[in-house]
C-alpha cells in the first residue's frame, strides 16, 4: 500500500509521466506479476469502468499470476502522459486513444480513425481480419510498446456550433476545437484550429475564445454539457467515422509473457472493444432524442456543399501527412486499399439494407 | 481416450444428440472438469475453427479447471441435434445458431435474426447493453440452458435465383430454400419454401426440385459452390440483416460454476463474436468481385416493388408468430421498440456517413 499512496501523492503534486521513471519497478514475487495500468480518462465515465472490468478480468482468470492496478486519468498521471509513462517503465500498460500520441508518431492517427474512412465495424474488420494489427504492432513498436484494440466510439458527430454553418465561407477565420487529423483538413479552409483539453472547452465556449468544438457523440456530450454553449450540432462525423481505443504494453514486458497470460490480455481486449462500442450505439439514440426535445439542440446535415469541399481536400492533406515516413505511408496504403473493398462491399450489405428496411413498419404489439 | 473413440463410433452409426443420453456424463476428478461442447459446423469452417480457438481459450485461462472438448458437426451429434444433446446431458455446450431450435420454441429465431431488423453492431448493441441478454436468457432457460452470442455473419445477401426476379408475380410458384421467419414471409406470396440441409441444397438445384436458394454470403457462398448452378444473385439480406451465432450451456452446469469460469466463457465469447463478424467483413468483398469477375454471377438489387411489397408484409407475418406466446411477443416487442432507435440513430451516423465518404477520393501513394 505504501507505493500505491506514494504514487497518488506524486501525482496529486504534478508529476507526469516523464517525471516519473525513478519510481520502483513493478512487484514480483513468487511468479506473481504486479503492473500498473495508467487510464488517460476519468475513473467515473464508461471508459474508465471497462478498464475496471478488464483488470479484474485479468487478475481473476490469470489466477493471480498478473495483477492489473488500474490508475485513471489523473490519479498517477494526467493529460496525455500515458504513453511516456509506459515508455518510462512507470507503468506496464496504457489506456488511450492512437491519436494522443500523435506527437509521437506520424503513423498513430491513422490507427485511430480516418477522416472519411471505415465505420466501426469495418475498423475492426482490418484489425483483426484485414492486416491493421500485423500494421499497428509495427506503428505501435516504434513506440517501444505492443497495441491491442480496447473499444471504438462507433460514428461520432460532427461538432458543436454557435452558429449555422452553411457554406464554405462560413469556415473561414471560425476558431473550432478539432485536434488530429480532421483538424488538420479543416485548417485549409482557414479555420482557426485549437486543441484544447476537456476542461478548458467550455469556458472557451462560454467566453466566444472559441466558436465551436467537436467532442464524441449524443450520449458523451451530453454529459459533457456542451448543448448549453452551442445550439447547432451537425452530422455526420467525417473526421471521426469511428474512433479506436487503445491499450498499449510496454513490448519488453510483453513479449516476456507467456501465451497463457498475451491470450488473456488479447481476448479481454476484444470482449471490451465490442462491449463499448455497443454501448455507444445503444445510448446515444436517446440521448439525442433529449438533447432535441429537452435542451432545444437543432440537429443539421454539413450538406453536400461543405462535404464535397472538404471530403475533396481531405485526401490531399492526409497523404501529405502520410508522406512523411516510410510506416505512415504503408499505414495509409493499407487503410486505403481495405477502404476501397469495403465501401464496395457495404453497397451491397449495410446501405443497402439501411435503405431495404424502412419499407417495413413494425409496431409493439 | 476411449470414451472419445467411443462417442466417434456412436455418431459414425448414425447416433444423434437425442437418442445418446446414455452416454458418460462428465468427467470431474480433483476439481477438473472436462466439458463436451458440440458444434451444428464443419471442423473445417470459419465457424469450427473458431470453436477451436473457444476451446483452447478457455480450458488454459481457467489454468485447466475447465476443459472443453469440441465435437464438430457429424463427430458426436448430426443435423441440428445440438440442443437436445445438451438438454439431455449428452454435452454441457452447443454451438450453432438460434434459430436450428425453432422447432423448441417460438421466441428463438427472433434472437437470430429479425427480418428487416437490426444489422450486427446494432444487433451487438441490444444483446450487451440495450436488454438483449436478459431477454435471451429467459428464452435460453425455457429450454434449460445459458446463452451467449458467440458469432455474427453480418448482413446476409439475398440469395440464389436461376431466373430473374422483378415483380411479386415472379414470386408465385417459385420452389425457394429459405428457412426461418425469412421464409414465412415469403410463402405469403405463393413462394412453395422449402427447407433442405446443407448437402442436399446443390443436387436439388440441379435437377431443377428448387429454383433457388439462401445462404450466407459472398465468402461462404463461393465455397459452396452456389455459382456453378445459380446465375443471379440478389442483396440486400432482407430476411438476415446480420445472424447471431449462440453458444449454449446446460443451464444446471453454468450456474454451478464460479464467476471466475464464468467471466472467462463470457468474455472468450464476445471476443469470438467481433472476430468472426470482422472475419466474414474482411472477406465478402473479395469473394464478390470473383463471383462476378470470374464466374459470371449477375449481381441484382431486389428493388422497389419488391421491397415495398415483402417488407409490407413482414410486420404481419412475424407478429402472427410472435402472438403465439408471452415470451416470443416480449421478444418481439422488444427487438421492435430497440429497432425504432436504432434506425433513428443509424440516420444521423452510419447512413449519414456512408453517403458523405464517397465525396473523398483517396488513392495510394
Amino acid at each position: 500500500m505504501k507505493r500505491r499512496n506514494f504514487l497518488t501523492g506524486a501525482a496529486a503534486a504534478g508529476v507526469a509521466g516523464a517525471a516519473a521513471s525513478t519510481f520502483p519497478a513493478p512487484a514480483i514475487s513468487q511468479g506473481k506479476m504486479q503492473w500498473i495500468a495508467v487510464s488517460a480518462f476519468g475513473k467515473a465515465g464508461l471508459l474508465g469502468r471497462a478498464l475496471e472490468r478488464y483488470a479484474a478480468f485479468v487478475t481473476s482468470a490469470s489466477g493471480g499470476r498478473l495483477t492489473l492496478k488500474p490508475y485513471h486519468s489523473g490519479e498517477l498521471v494526467s493529460g496525455y502522459g500515458q504513453m511516456e509513462a509506459v515508455q518510462s517503465g512507470t507503468a506496464q500498460m496504457g489506456y488511450g486513444a492512437p491519436y494522443y500520441w500523435a506527437g509521437l508518431s506520424d503513423a498513430v492517427s491513422f490507427i485511430a480513425a480516418m477522416p472519411f474512412g471505415l465505420n466501426a465495424q469495418e475498423q475492426n474488420a482490418w484489425i483483426y481480419k484485414g492486416g491493421g494489427q500485423e500494421i499497428a504492432d509495427k506503428v505501435y513498436k516504434d513506440l517501444g510498446t505492443k497495441f491491442l484494440a480496447m473499444g471504438n466510439t462507433g460514428n461520432q458527430m460532427g461538432g458543436w456550433y454557435n452558429k449555422e454553418i452553411k457554406t464554405v465561407k462560413d469556415l473561414e477565420g471560425l476558431k473550432f476545437r478539432m485536434p488530429g487529423l480532421g483538424g488538420e483538413i479543416l485548417s485549409t479552409f482557414g479555420v482557426n484550429v485549437v486543441n484544447l483539453p476537456g476542461p478548458q472547452v467550455q469556458p472557451a465556449l462560454t467566453s466566444g475564445a472559441i466558436d465551436g468544438t467537436e467532442w464524441i457523440g449524443p450520449v458523451a456530450d451530453m454529459g459533457f454539457g456542451l448543448y448549453k454553449v452551442c445550439k447547432y450540432y451537425y452530422y455526420p462525423g467525417w473526421h471521426e467515422p469511428a474512433t479506436v481505443l487503445d491499450g498499449f504494453f510496454d513490448i519488453k514486458a510483453w513479449e516476456g509473457l507467456d501465451s497463457e497470460l498475451k491470450d488473456i490480455l488479447s481476448t479481454g481486449a476484444a470482449a471490451v472493444n465490442v462491449e463499448l462500442l455497443s454501448q455507444f450505439q445503444a445510448l446515444n439514440n436517446a440521448a439525442m432524442a433529449k438533447l432535441i426535445g429537452e435542451h432545444g439542440v437543432q440537429v443539421k446535415n454539413y450538406g453536400e456543399e461543405l462535404l464535397t469541399a472538404i471530403g475533396g481536400r481531405a485526401p490531399e492533406v492526409m497523404s501529405a501527412r502520410a508522406g512523411k515516413n516510410a510506416l505512415a505511408k504503408e499505414t495509409y496504403n493499407a487503410l486505403v486499399g481495405f477502404r476501397k473493398t469495403m465501401i464496395s462491399w457495404n453497397g451491397y450489405s449495410e446501405s443497402a439494407f439501411a435503405a431495404a428496411r424502412q419499407y417495413a413498419d413494425f409496431k409493439e404489439i
